[in-house]
């Protein structure tokens, strides 16, 4: 098995994300292919010892910025490391596509490029969610597709369950459908009429999910359209940062604070890496034909490692064509009615 | 003028809405009416000294219970405390309506008892967000209306406006678009068109706001869809629950934290604190013709007295009559062009 990884996306390429190759690399046997401006990787790759067998460096010489038009930009940068990426992923030369840039453009990327799964109306971008000393749930939708019919939702609860079953080792994943009340009446008419489509699916459906409750890892995948996904996700990172940020001043005021703050210091580290999304690998995009994994912008060297860790069973577990074969059977059953 | 606060309503009637009662009409010279039944408030207000020409029982023999279906109670219990309420306000014997009753039943009777305002299309349940350290900012929709079009979303944006300006004594309150990113052209049709309306207002409309800046406080009045602000408002409340459930636990493991955690005891319940909402007042249910304010159902004393303090400035300064005259104004300006 090869890994692709965009060696130029994120605030800390290339550095960070060699690094991340590096310690990566010792943990695995599998190849990693970096794809990027090769002079700039190579500088870096220089400060390390590796086996030269593993790590390949695959020249690119253009980059797709935060800033480009997502769309525009796949289109006209053929040759960045990008669109490199993903076309060695749809030649087969390499297995599963890690990247830490521009958001858009490797949604629109992957669909132009890979193309969708048949039978997947709209592919989704997940968001790992971190449950405070629990591990994670699985956001579905995380912010691609703000308005979804309910058929959308029930695709993202297949594709985030199997994701789940496979790359988690999880034995039937919970999946919740996040809405403003318990009751099956609750919510707009998308979700009443999603939660019907849940409720006769054969996934591990526990019903609604209110947000009060996500914190808490009530599901394993948690269904929503990308509006919400996406508010979910962005409110919990601001006031968790918040918090940190408030927690920071008041420890630190006065002796006595001060005094208290350095006998926890151990206990706020383990609450500030509570907060920690890096452990959970990256935001796997699914529903297009190839495993495609966006890693946080911000992502550090422990976030790449583990991206590329947890991209291992995403490709090995055959998640592509599993969701395929199950949006097929789904039809079928529908067909059939 | 005279306050009406339902005596039933909320998991702690009579005991703490009466003590509520009792601390603040020590800080006011307002009549408070406390409508329940007779015997067990006159119970609750055997413990105190005070003065009876300013707190007096209005007698209601039923209650409306929270697993109470709403609408349905509304009409059927026409003895209970909050429909007897309502109706002290729209006889004029009451100037302003306060209850920590069923949610539900309290808007559905806000809207058959006292009517909506004219021109408001759907009145607004909001619910004030704290902001850690800072004051809070007003949530509108909170989850009254799941569903919305752009107009609602304007509406929602001016009658927060109006109500932030009159009780908490703004000039120009920061009119924020809850949405998924900070350009216009961001987000759902509706809110994409909603964007545009508060654009053309004459609100102070800061643009859209992300969830992550939510939290910081960037603005005084949250607009976005009742399925949104819901997701928003019990997301804050389980991730703060949660965490500070979490902080407790780790910083009671071992000696060395206990010290610790005994010397910042003061900025923990500083912590505990900013997320607090009681201090500032309840939830104004915007668009029907008369002041009503919905308490938290698990309100302790502090909550009621906060509700019923800012429940004066609600009414004395006519939030409804300049809503009213906002919205006529704006049907004006639209009919003109």
């Amino acid at each position: 098995m090869r890994i692709i990884i965009d060696g130029m996306g994120g605030d800390n390429a290339p550095a960070e994300i060699v690094k991340g190759c590096i310690e990566a690399a010792k943990e695995i046997t599998h190849e990693i292919w970096i794809v990027g401006r090769e002079e700039a990787i190579n500088e870096e790759l220089k400060k390390y010892k590796y086996n030269k067998e593993q790590i390949r460096v695959i020249h690119a010489p253009d980059v797709i910025e935060n800033t480009d038009s997502p769309v525009k930009a796949v289109r006209s940068k053929k040759e960045s490391s990008m669109v490199i990426g993903l076309n060695l992923i749809k030649s087969g030369s390499g297995d599963v596509f890690i990247s830490a840039g521009n958001t858009g453009a490797l949604m629109a990327g992957g669909l132009f490029i890979l193309g969708r799964i048949p039978g997947i109306d709209r592919p989704a971008l997940t968001s790992p969610y971190p449950i405070m000393g629990k591990g994670m749930s699985l956001l579905v939708d995380a912010g691609a597709n703000s308005e979804c019919k309910p058929n959308n939702l029930l695709e993202f609860g297949i594709m985030g369950s199997i994701y789940m079953e496979k790359v988690f080792d999880m034995d039937r994943p919970r999946v919740g459908l996040a809405n403003i009340g318990a009751e099956e009446t609750k919510g707009t008419t998308v979700v009443k009429a999603a939660h019907q489509l849940l409720k006769k699916s054969n996934l591990n459906f526990v019903g609604n999910v209110e947000a009060r409750e996500v914190p808490y890892g009530v599901c394993d995948v948690i269904v929503c359209d990308g509006f919400v996904g996406n508010t979910i996700l962005k409110l919990t990172e601001g006031f968790a940062l918040n918090i940190l940020s408030f927690v920071k001043k008041k420890f630190t005021e006065g002796l006595k604070s001060k005094i208290g703050a350095a006998l926890l210091l151990d206990k706020m580290k383990e609450l500030k890496g509570a907060f920690d999304y890096s452990n959970y690998g990256g935001a796997p995009i699914l529903g297009v034909k190839g495993p495609v994994i966006k890693i946080h912008g911000s992502s550090n060297a422990n976030a790449v490692k583990h991206g590329i860790l947890k991209a291992i069973p995403f490709a090995e577990g055959k998640v592509v064509q599993i969701i395929e074969e199950a949006v097929l059977a789904l039809e079928e059953v529908e067909s059939g009615e």
